[in-house]
């Protein structure tokens, strides 16, 4: 393994903690037993790396967070039980946040301040959560998912690549709460759901669908459907939709923005077509 | 008192602090004066206990937390004016919540990460409080209750046994906002508030009634209504909701849901019967 | 400057940093470089002053915070770069709350707990932000703002003097998400803005407007007009409103609520009849 990290003061570092190259650990830092830790890591003043934590090179830990936190098990007994919680290269996870043992976290992964991701979820890469995003366990993000601020995703969710979910959207799985019967809500690939929407359980939202701000989604929306109000009613097609400025057609929104996408500065029917039948399958359908 | 703690490094503790057996106390924790530890008690790393706190035996507090935080009036003159907090057995309050003293909090007391729990709030026993949930203060919480994530309770609301309140929910109390007349919300037992629901100033949820995911309530809802919409309009009667599973009538839910409440394989009608009559009356009414 | 300050144990201090008088900073604390503290400051437990902030005299900052939290900039080269964060005299930050640098913040600002305010953010003075709130970034806040909990301010908004906005309400930016044109709410003076109630991109929320609890607004909102449902629709005129417990209508609020206001026991009309005449354009228009 690497060299001796460069280490702040009050640092307490574990049995068995493994280090890449160059790798920074500021003031107050308590890194627990077993950590891996790749090359040219920084992680800021008072962060907890619980038992068990994989970390890839070139990430960056904000200060006050904890990676690794523990799951119901380690309060039932206080005794450790052994979760894997590994976090892809070039993370970075702002100051505050708590992502739980147990799940496991993509390559180029960002998040905001104050998140929580509970256990047993599975994040693909390249995808961004907003500060105080709550993903409560369960759940599976495809890649290039993109969550802004205050989302919920209860239990069970399934979201597919290139989604964005907006400020303040909750998606929920319990049709008769409360009850031991959880629906987690499905999103295809190039959906978008706007800001505050909500979604009932296990609700289907399909390929380049749009929910609107503030929808309450009962019922699944298909392709394209551009679904509003409360309670939901399809009100239109996204393909209709113009942008303010340019006044063109907007929708599907993958032929108009491509900021960190796979397909930026490339186009993505360039991209697209050089993907195998399996992937195109995946993100578009058959 | 007890033995001395099990303390990590960097660990503080104040004046007259008394601890019972077992007590662990992790790295960098702060104990201000005149704080009480029960026995067998799990303060894990960066927690600040203040001044005044007492917590019963078999608690844990997760790391980064604040409890006993200070109200307004230690900002006016930065003198400390003694407020207590008392947190009953087995608590189990998650990393970076804040609990304000002047509250006080009965058994087995659970709360996620990032809650705030303002002052002169009573909280019943078995009650649990999802992360970022912001109880405001002046605020009466019965029994088993259950709030989800980033719930908000506004000053005075009062919300008795066995109410299930689910994420983004928000209880208002300001009928002419800005003003100087707050009326709080007021929850019946084993009603049922939904996700993102919004109730307005001062109604009342009825005992069974039903408030839907995004109902903007602006009037009170009776005993088994399903208040649905924005505005919120009477919909229909819990009794008529069947469970997606099961094909059977959900509500009452105290026939169909029984985890962690205390008729848990019992059966309602059992563990009631062998209530006395203030209890009965307290909890389904005469 | 000033005498030393007080410190407390693990307190760590940088270059440069230039203290007033009676300043305080208790166990753990981390003042990175260039940091300027006034007189009578106290900073409390754990907090993290990074580089180039000020905080001007008679401030307070509760436990767990992060001062002059570090941009994009930082994460992308590991280099600091130095942007400025200015905080004015009296403010009191409460804990776990997260500012960014390079935003200026004016004389006696208030905030809850784990706030966050991101970068290019001006804002006035006698602000108060409520706990979870999250304002985005290269917004404008007049004074005497008032924002409740969890309130999500997208980036560009603009709010004026005096307005008040409730818990969880949601500024939203983009009109065909997502794409690269950002257009924020702009909120005149006096306007209240209701709990969850969701800005749709670009909107004008006039002066003496009132957006309902949940309300959904999609166009501008009037001087004197109230919007409510999803979509808003104009509803009323605030004028007709009364106030519930007097009887009396309660808007113009200005003329039935003083507290914390500049007009407090003085009378809105005799205050404002002493501006200037750009001040009272800015207020309330020609």
């Amino acid at each position: 393994m690497g060299t001796k990290p460069e280490t702040g003061v009050n640092v307490i570092i574990g049995d068995n903690v493994r280090f890449g190259n160059h790798v920074i650990i500021k003031n107050n830092c308590i890194i627990e037993d077993n950590v891996v830790l790749g090359d040219n890591i920084y992680i800021d003043h008072n962060c907890i790396i619980r038992s068990d934590v994989s970390i890839a090179s070139d990430s960056m830990i904000g200060a006050n967070c904890i990676i690794g936190e523990y799951q119901m098990d380690f309060y039932a007994d206080r005794l450790y039980h052994k979760h894997e919680l590994k976090i892809g290269e070039r993370a970075l996870i702002r100051s505050g946040s708590v992502i739980y043992n147990g799940s496991e976290i993509g390559k180029n992964f960002q998040c905001g301040h104050h998140v929580t991701i509970r256990e047993r979820t599975q994040i693909g890469d390249n995808v961004s959560i907003g500060t105080l995003s709550d993903i409560q366990g369960d759940c599976r993000l495809g890649n290039f998912v993109r969550l802004h601020s205050d989302v919920f995703i209860g239990k069970h969710s399934r979201i597919d690549d290139c989604v964005w979910i907006f400020p303040h959207a909750v998606f929920t799985n319990d049709p008769t709460p409360p009850s031991e019967h959880e629906f987690g809500a499905y999103i295809h690939s190039f959906a978008i759901i706007a800001a505050n929407a909500i979604l009932l359980p296990g609700v289907e939202i399909h390929t380049d669908a749009l929910v609107g701000a503030g929808a309450v989604v009962t019922r699944d929306v298909d392709k394209y459907e551009v679904a509003l109000g409360n309670p939901a009613k399809i009100k239109g097609d996204v393909r209709d939709i113009k942008n303010r400025e340019s006044g063109e057609r907007h929708y599907p929104w993958r032929y108009h923005f491509d900021r960190a996408m796979p397909w930026e500065n490339y186009g993505f029917d360039h991209w697209y077509n050089e993907l195998d039948d399996k992937m195109k399958t995946m993100l578009l359908g058959k």
